[in-house]
């Protein structure tokens, strides 16, 4: 029986037809709420438990529409529409409101996929880097427990050391896995896609409230490229694309060592003034 | 009284509390089905005609789980959560199946925002390209009935004239707008981030079916930026990422002429082998 900290995050217990009941992590804790990476995780793996799953992730989109607590939640998720060779799920996160009465706090789509070999090409080389022995590993933030869960090793755009308001651009490289050594899986994949920290921190070097509103990934990894990856590192790249009035995108590539892109991902960021 | 075809499509009768109705428009056919910017368009204007409104459209993410028939749709358009400054949408367009039972065609999720102004940087500047007076107009492929709505002017990677197996990279610019004019607005930004054709063509040179099974676009324009646009062309920008087994994911950038980032989207799209 696995006691690593991912696994105990991703316990659902079933609750019912396309239902589950869970409870956020104290170990994947953020300043508020747990980690969105390891919320788009258990609600992924309320899928990858469903008895009628067609075939492994190919499209995650998860909406954070409020900060969940400590408490347990449940999790529905349906799956609206079964194709011969893809399946559309929707998902919704509640937990009790002050009346008792379910309050979403994240939604979500995901698209499953029952995948062919076919003709592959990548046409976004994985960026020349230092080996992941070589690069030091960094403790983003000292009191935030879920960075604690993650080894990460900085190539590029590390966390401003000065926040003077000097940034050049918003693009970070980092090697990265789990802390406590875990082989990869669509969950943790769905989970590492979301480890940036907010580019609006580096791009002005000024340190500003900021949260996710609603993260895309894409897998392009199948059991294979899975498995290749093992333990191994994955070096993550974020950049962002545009900052306007409060909110700005960023983009994500994640590599394993091997040069196969794992997954793409993207995510729209609130930000403060 | 409006007669442009893209408000004809928009088109949607009230049909109880979160429900409309509506008919995908003939204008707008692609080879099986709507144009999937159209569909997209039509689940956003549910949202946007809804009393409970809060803010303007942040994020969008449209999931095609099955082709819509030239039939009558039914969207239910709720919102599952009101925030302070943000509302979370989720949106089910249905047809009825055979048996009469309403059969999901497409699911979506939509964020809206009351934005305020703040800090703001482009870290993604238009390319360099000629104005688009100096480009000449194609039509991508005459037969289908939606490409007719755009006036497209490619300055970089057109479809190519020879399917000879040669692709060299995936990357697609062009200055686009309604044939018709009609002043930019969301739902019309919605629809012109999915005009691109499929990055599989132009990086093989080979035309297979190929369809968008999701797509998520990100809105950074307001109103002012609508309003700056008018009936000015859009700079589009597109470029693949990864071909896998099926599945190639697509980025884009919308520019405005006056090099104003009006939106990012991204998709995932099936390809044949």
């Amino acid at each position: 029986m696995s006691t690593h900290p991912f696994d105990e995050a991703l316990q659902l217990q079933a609750a019912g037809e396309h239902r589950w009941r869970g409870t956020p992590h104290a170990a994947y804790w953020n300043m508020v709420g747990p980690f969105g990476g390891s919320t788009a995780a258990t609600l992924l793996q309320a899928v990858l438990l469903h008895p009628e799953l067609l075939g492994t992730p190919l499209s995650l989109t998860v909406n954070y529409a409020g900060a969940l607590t400590a408490a347990p939640f449940e999790v529905e998720a349906r799956p609206v529409r079964t194709n011969r060779s893809t399946q559309h799920w929707s998902i919704t996160q509640t937990q009790p409101g002050d009346d008792g009465q379910p309050v979403v706090a994240t939604t979500a789509t995901v698209v499953t996929a029952a995948r062919r070999d076919t003709w592959s090409l990548s046409d976004v080389p994985m960026p020349a880097v230092p080996a992941p022995a070589t690069v030091e590993p960094v403790t983003l933030f000292s009191g935030v427990e879920w960075v604690r869960r993650y080894e990460m090793r900085p190539v590029r755009g590390p966390v401003p050391r000065r926040w003077d308001g000097q940034g050049e651009d918003s693009v970070s490289q980092l090697w990265m896995r789990d802390a406590e050594p875990r082989p990869l899986d669509f969950c943790s994949l769905a989970a590492l896609s979301d480890v940036f920290f907010p580019r609006v921190w580096l791009r002005r070097a000024t340190q500003v409230p900021a949260g996710t509103v609603s993260i895309t990934t894409y897998f392009h990894a199948g059991a294979a490229e899975l498995a290749q990856t093992g333990t191994g590192y994955l070096l993550g790249q974020a950049r962002a694309q545009e900052f306007r009035n409060g909110f700005f995108d960023q983009n994500a590539q994640l590599w394993n060592e091997a040069g196969t892109v794992l997954a793409t991902s993207h995510q729209i960021v609130y930000f403060k003034q």
